[in-house]
């Protein structure tokens, strides 16, 4: 057993009585009433409890709850069962999750390793709380790092021409890995809607730029041809429209006159690994919820 | 009637129905059920909710509700009779206000008015919703543009020799003003422990450094004999520990070898002004609880 | 004689000896001696010489050199008149600036009143080494603010049917009040390509959103509806193009979901201030290059 | 030959005609003049020029030029030499240095790896350029991915008893191994005044807060119990005065109440790696000049 998986063991041990609930519905009074009634019917002590509510009057209620409860595993599927009446009742969109169940990820890349670097960096000093399963490239290059860890690499082609094939193995070995979440740790190729739709917001991508500027190819060209005095990366869910779903995450770092584009590049790879890691670590957390292409982070 | 005035009289049209209850009290479970359901019992729909559990095991439970109700101003008192019991049964400090009664605030400065300026702008432009009711000062140099905004503007002098005396009328005109809180907008005179204790953490000071950095006087010179890079403002409650108080707020700008203490002192102000503005904010709207000289910011 | 009239004649008295010389010219060697070798000519002794390389080789040279020279009020025409020399030599643009000659300058605004106020509070804390020579309004609304500052306040009715008559209005007071910059704090009327002609790069405008992301009208609204997490201003010189022009600052502030379209617009307000102000003092203060639609800023 | 000697290799080819002149003396007129016709007279080109004065009257005069020159290995010899009249001259500390000689540096570190592994992965991506000639610590856990990438590896032990025989053995090795730059990558132990005597502004470390702010031991602890809104990081030239040395760069991030002192040091790890990185960059780059327990940073 390796210092990570140690790591994730005691992970789990120390949260094995930790569960999170994650609802968004209509707003109505009385939603936090009942949702606090349920947990409280089971002994569950509310850790932290995030919510919001999109215009009030008519609008849309979210919130995140994180709680101990005692003997949590036994008691998991009959809470899961008994919420049904309260998601009912409130027409909720809810998810029940049991924290030390850790979530498992595979990772995309192309040839640029350094968002790949920065999360196995992030995965083995205990700050990304993940089993990352598999790792997926069409270039070769990365394989030596990703088996080292102990981690399976997959090799598999992909262009424009070989799209389908591609993604027909990957969607398998997805599935063969039982994988809740994919991320895009810059794979340069576009998915088609099909492997878009089989993964709704379960896949997170790293966009090269400040969105909604420089959307497309060569971003760091671009902002180095409109001479902007910042520039920035974005993690967001992809959907079918390209560089437009849902934003989870962006930041941004200061340039001069004095950088050319190859140094918005290596000054850019810096913003990307750090802002794609923190978009990463929300959704494991359940922190992220969808509403409309924007999201609410808890 | 002016246009702070109407700003203002919008404001509590607006939030005539909106309550809030802030809380901290001993952890243990049911505190969200009972409170929640004492609020449903009202009517009262929760429009935004923050919680917050120093140490869930024998720890601090904190939370902030925001919600709106049914003609509040009516209930208002029933329900804070009513809450007493629950406040006893959790053993909490609770504070429930009614957002429609705007707080009274009284500035303090002396002669620097960067500070004073920027609240008096946010007011203005109804981004700080107060009722500046009195500003006191050591100084006469901001008589002029207080008084025209209808302000009521005292000069005190003020000095060690003269604290007492001065601190006496200070106290009788926040009591005559009903003031809620005193904002020390670079008030550059050491308050006594009696005055600390007459309104205990309801004097927020805007302290010229990034505490505990350069604590005590001439924090820019020091700053500059240091040679930092980054120089900064924090903004307290103020204690009598001098500059030791709970931090609300900080923040920062870089520098560099060409700026002499004299720079440093002018890109401090602009951070001062930020700083301040956006702690003041922050208790107005009751989003600070102090906690063992620390505070939750929710 | 008022504070601010005070401060500037201060200034004059302590720079009365400094002065800058701005170059961009074709890349070649010999361009720092020759340049260094005239100063010394002239016993001038240099406080602070930036100079950058775009492309070395076949490249462009840019040069800005602030130097002390003694009588430099009795010299300066003769300086002028040899340098032309040199310039002519390297093919040189070059502008030779007295630095105690403070450049005048025209405000513009509409109804929004923030970045104007915060040019005038950084003026009359001497922060701003401008002479504020007159303020332009489409709007009555800042009249009394300005007049109160002693600065003559016109108001012109402007919009696109009499755009023609208002902007000769405003070119006749421009060259009236012999203007070297104009700057565009949020005046929301679009310039004729004549105007812009000129007073090529003497226009300053700030956009309200991080470009080239958001172009053109409701900026903060199309933030809000693409829910990016940062928002930002940017500061550049008007061109023809609109929102276009070579960027000279840029700044960003983080925003959340809780932030709805009028959030957005108060904390980029706040943006919009800070960065105008810092592009306004770099260009007074000759450091701001234009290049091809870029700025090189020493 | 691995990618990373090989892209030192393309480095050293690109730039093996690029010199650089750092200067301190005290200011005169004639220095820049001076230095210029120097260079021209070895047909050299300046493409970086910074330059700085400090109190321009009586004062302190820095510099730091980059230039192209033809020929220049053969050149440098007779450079440097001829150099020595201007030197005297004018009472310079000076350094020429040849751009393609890439400096050689050690690597210290204690049990945290992060900012090694910063380092690391800036070297083999190109962005940090320098020959990592060693790495040295007093634990044995980052042997196997130092010697993976084929740079010695050498465990001394090291505490408050040994002190004097592990630094004998150290300077031993950097002796052996002409290292230009000692970097202290979280090395946890103290230097004695001999070893850093030794190495005079040649050993950068990284502290764990934002300096002059919890100087010593735990600082992130004492950041936690203080309840600051921003952590920092420090990196600075070790000299004997603990945690005094000449600030090279300094950085910060927010942090909130939900942080306990682990969060802190989570977050406080990723400011650590970007804050050395860049100090460490900027002395390669021969950016920094020491000025009295100060630095300007070109």
């Amino acid at each position: 057993m390796n210092i990570t998986e140690q790591r994730l063991n005691e992970f789990r041990k120390k949260n094995e009585n930790i569960g999170r609930l994650v609802i968004k519905c209509p707003d109505q009074p009385g939603i936090v009433a009942s949702v606090s009634n349920f947990l409280l019917g089971f002994q569950a002590n509310i850790i932290e409890l995030s919510q919001y509510s999109l215009n009030p009057e008519g609008g849309t209620f979210f919130t995140r709850i994180e709680f101990e409860c005692p003997d949590l595993k036994s008691k998991a599927s009959e809470m899961k069962q008994e919420f049904r009446n309260i998601g009912e009742a409130f027409s909720m969109e809810w998810k029940f999750s049991d924290v030390s169940n850790i979530k498992r990820t595979a990772i995309f890349l192309s040839n640029e390793p350094h968002c790949l670097l920065e999360l196995l960096w992030e995965w083995q000093s205990g700050d990304l709380i993940t089993d990352i399963a598999l790792v997926i490239s069409n270039h070769e290059d990365s394989r030596e790092i990703v088996e080292s860890l102990n981690i399976p690499f997959y090799y598999i082609p992909a262009n424009k021409d070989i799209r389908k094939e591609a993604e027909k193995r990957q969607l398998e070995l997805l599935e063969e890995y039982k994988i809740d979440l994919v991320i895009l740790a810059r794979y340069m190729q576009i998915l088609t809607p099909e492997f878009v739709a089989a993964l709704p917001n379960r896949i997170i991508n790293i966009h090269h730029s400040f969105l909604p500027a420089f959307i497309g190819a060569k971003p760091y060209e671009r902002a180095f041809n409109r001479g902007v005095k910042l520039i920035g990366a974005t993690s967001h869910y992809v959907t079918n429209d390209l560089d437009e779903g849902p934003i989870i995450e962006q930041g941004i770092e200061r340039v001069n006159h004095r950088d050319n584009a190859e140094d918005l590049k290596k000054i850019g790879r810096s913003i990307e690994r750090s802002v794609l890691a923190r978009a990463v670590k929300w959704h494991l957390e359940d922190r992220v919820i969808v509403h409309e292409n924007k999201t609410v982070i808890f």
